[in-house]
């Protein structure tokens, strides 16, 4: 998974069915330590994360497992709500 | 998902069978700032929309269930048309 | 999908049982504007296209719904011929 | 799979049902030669693998497989630990 | 799929039980014109294929179909070894 801040919403009114009822979060990817790491994208949301908060999302196929057994057409989901991350800064020991 | 802007059409006679009516849609990719994000794509429609709207797009597996029961050969489809989008512009607090 | 133009072509005795009688196609992916988009990459080919001909593929999963009920170890397959491509150049409106 | 280094963990009390239970590693992505390969990911953990340790990780739905038959909502995990790698280190050989 | 060559081997007593008997191969992945392109990676080996060997492998979910019935955990599979690869070297041309 990959950590996340909520930033924002997509409202639609024509979409698939599958989607109906499901809220539409766009993400900002960011890494461990908290920086901002590429493109925003457009998440489903399991978890009912408010604006600004740390988030992980799934890709893919997975995402969608967080409905089931609804077949939901979406390939990026939030699933969970971060306490925190306890992360070595420093780059990684060679062994 | 990711959003975007169709842009185009692809014509296409020789094809997959599962691809029969389906209309196949130039995807210019977007952040949600709206500024173009990367190479464009070609996406099934579900959506039915025309050109210059804005859409968002599902990749992978997931969106060849927006054809269900019908499993058809696409890795991109567009499934919903965005109303409205609210983002902060800025970058992502540090908490 | 993907855009792309059928380059060259793998020849390979020991493969998986499931690629037998499949063409292994070299396929240079392409923008829609038809500038190179990236490394070339290999499609098992269920369109029959031939040296030089514009295609599009499939990647991942999907890709190997072309030839259901077979499932072919593959991630990548030209689903189709192109027979023209209509985009818009410039780049996208902002709305 | 990716060779990666276990360099911490995210604590989540609101989460899937299906990711209870399972512990989350931030994980440092490698190269074989064990230079940094990119954005840090958060990993579900089969391997029981601690701070520090050289493991490998796998992406996408197969990463899921890992706890079957549970359908965990992930598409990261950790899936094995590393006792060498022995790997040539120059470029490769022209042929 | 992707062309690669065979450049090393992971070993690893600690693994998900689906990867026992599999040999893992450090792959170099290769464009057609036989240059490097990108990362070294991990595959789980179905080819028999020897160090320096040309090969080509699959990505994702469709890797593991070469190993079913059984349900390996992997997302990146060795599925042939290269005969030959015939390809125009030069850059595609527009029509």
């Amino acid at each position: 998974m990959y950590l996340g801040r909520v930033v924002g919403r997509v409202w639609s009114t024509v979409k698939h069915p599958s989607l109906e009822g499901h809220k539409l979060l766009v993400v900002e990817p960011l890494t461990p330590e908290l920086s901002p790491a590429g493109r925003r994208v457009i998440c489903a949301d399991w978890s009912g994360a408010g604006p600004g908060e740390l988030i992980y999302y799934c890709r893919g196929r997975e995402s969608s497992f967080s409905f089931l057994p609804q077949e939901v057409s979406t390939d990026l989901a939030v699933v969970g709500i971060v306490d925190s991350v306890d992360v070595r800064r420093g780059r990684s020991d060679r062994s």
